[in-house]
């Protein structure tokens, strides 16, 4: 076991991650809010859009238009998901400075996400990369169902860390592991930190946990405790189902930021401006964000949000525990 | 460090910590439906109820009569909560076999909560104590505030620990620690672990986790691997705050089965079973409960559930990740 490391890299994935998975299709100034708002926590990498097809996602067809109208900032890469040669084009036009192309570690999944199996996602790839190479364009590369697949169940650790490997060795610069259901422990984190060990560069190696059964920070210490120290996580933990308040999807920036400030864990990342980013957005897609910490956070700076924070955070008087 | 233990014991806090914070006063009946379908869950210990004044604690005036009527089981444990001597009186009358009194590590939430200091706490208990002896009852005790105060913000790890060793000298049974405001991060948890080490007996101590900032996980990972193997949780989350969907309160006993199940760690509660009961209490309560597990597991289970799993769980196609 590796001590926890001093810093942690959070990659924010809420604009796209968590607005792909939203009802509301935002309009493109308010997805711009939402970016600058990030822009100003701390945070260096954020995920902007995505340039997968219109049709599929219909919630990021905008993602050229935010790519040229976003302002860059020093410090701070914006990056944006492309699933093919096409979509990389795209992305060259709108400026776009990093990309992160998908896969999965099955291969059911793989082609009910993409219509293409692994091998074939490899053959689109590659004109990817060459296309990054010669612009001059950073490539992230994820894995998703590492763990588990709704299609094939538990997923052997083997298969996530050979297509990272594949995605290594075609020139993709970091790897992000995705718990794409949400339904990983630490047994099979650390199942999984442990196979890729002498396998992958850990300094490059990402976790994408979703909080769907709650075990999103069990898993990060694992992972964390095992050398891992890049995560990617989604204001207010935006991406859970709209129709069920409270149902996990990714896990919060905000509670994924609490955590590492409780273990002195620096992220560089600022607590009360993520709320504040969390705020904004969660007017703008009209439904509860399931974070916690956003919650209690949110709650203990207003007027109205000091009562909710009383009623929730002290038992009644006389009542114990 | 020691090992993470084989097995641990659950102690349902439900139906009194859970109930005493819900706007709505449930009917008797409605209760002992809620209390005898966790008593099919594998559940040891459930609190049924408390003996604390009905003009503090409304939601729980009937407790003498829900202790009455409950069928008792083979191998189940019903606590109920008693603040003083008149409390013990009227548990013992209804035929209590086991009470929990209840203290806080800081002075300023005891008197806030029980109008009394922590000195006269324990005035208070000894008279409770002899009855507990005389009449073949059980004690339990709380320490509240261990980590946090909400008036005097963090607790050093000795104040909880030395209340604690207090309640031991005086009979109780088991103690329980409570991160009442639910603000504890693993360092917390670790340093009341290690600072308690040499001086409380850990197969008799119990951690009360509130899952406020999304922490009641990592907190329960820390404490047992430290050595504890008794929590306290609520189902469904019950006990968050009504008008915060997704707020935390009580650890919710779906999560924490579902670590432990995922841990390999005995617990002897059956998951679905958990949920069976959840679904009545929430209908009960009328709004949604913030366990995770529950959502996703609920979801998973019926058939408008199904829809709803599948857009929270299945990213959209060719969206990645």
């Amino acid at each position: 076991m590796t001590a926890s490391p001093d810093s942690v890299r959070i990659v924010e994935v809420g604009p796209r991650d968590g607005l792909q998975n939203e009802a509301t299709v935002l309009p493109t100034e308010a997805k711009i809010v939402f970016l600058e708002k990030l822009a100003e926590t701390g945070l260096r990498e954020i995920e902007l859009g995505s340039f997968v097809s219109p049709h599929w996602v219909p919630q990021l067809s905008d993602s050229a238009e935010v790519a040229r109208r976003l302002p860059r900032r020093e410090g701070i890469r914006y990056t944006a998901l492309v699933p093919n040669e096409r979509g990389m084009w795209r992305a060259i036009e709108a400026g776009v400075e990093s990309v992160a192309v998908f896969t999965a570690a099955t291969e059911s999944f793989n082609r009910k996400n993409t219509n293409a199996g692994i091998e074939e996602s490899f053959d689109r790839f590659r004109p990817v990369l060459e296309l990054a190479a010669e612009h001059g364009i950073r490539v992230r590369g994820y894995v998703s169902t590492a763990f588990h697949c709704p299609f094939e169940g538990p997923v052997r650790a083997e298969e996530p860390v050979r297509v990272a490997e594949r995605l290594f060795r075609l020139g993709v610069e970091e790897v992000s592991i995705g718990d794409t259901i949400g339904m990983a422990t630490p047994p099979e984190v650390r199942a999984l930190c442990e196979t890729a060990a002498s396998r992958l560069d850990f300094a490059r190696l990402a976790f994408h946990f979703h909080d769907t059964r709650a075990t999103g920070l069990v898993n990060v210490m694992t992972a964390m405790e095992r050398g891992v120290r890049i995560f990617d996580a989604a204001a207010g933990g935006l991406g859970g189902c709209p129709y069920a308040p409270g149902a996990g999807g990714n896990l919060a920036t905000e509670d994924l930021v609490y955590l590492l400030d409780g273990l002195g864990i620096e992220s560089g990342v600022d607590l009360d401006r993520v709320v504040e980013a969390s705020i904004w957005i969660e007017e703008a897609v009209r439904h509860p964000l399931p974070s916690k910490v956003y919650i209690a956070t949110r709650a203990s700076r207003t007027g109205a949000g000091l009562d909710r924070r009383r009623s929730r955070d002290l038992p009644s008087r006389r009542t114990g525990s």
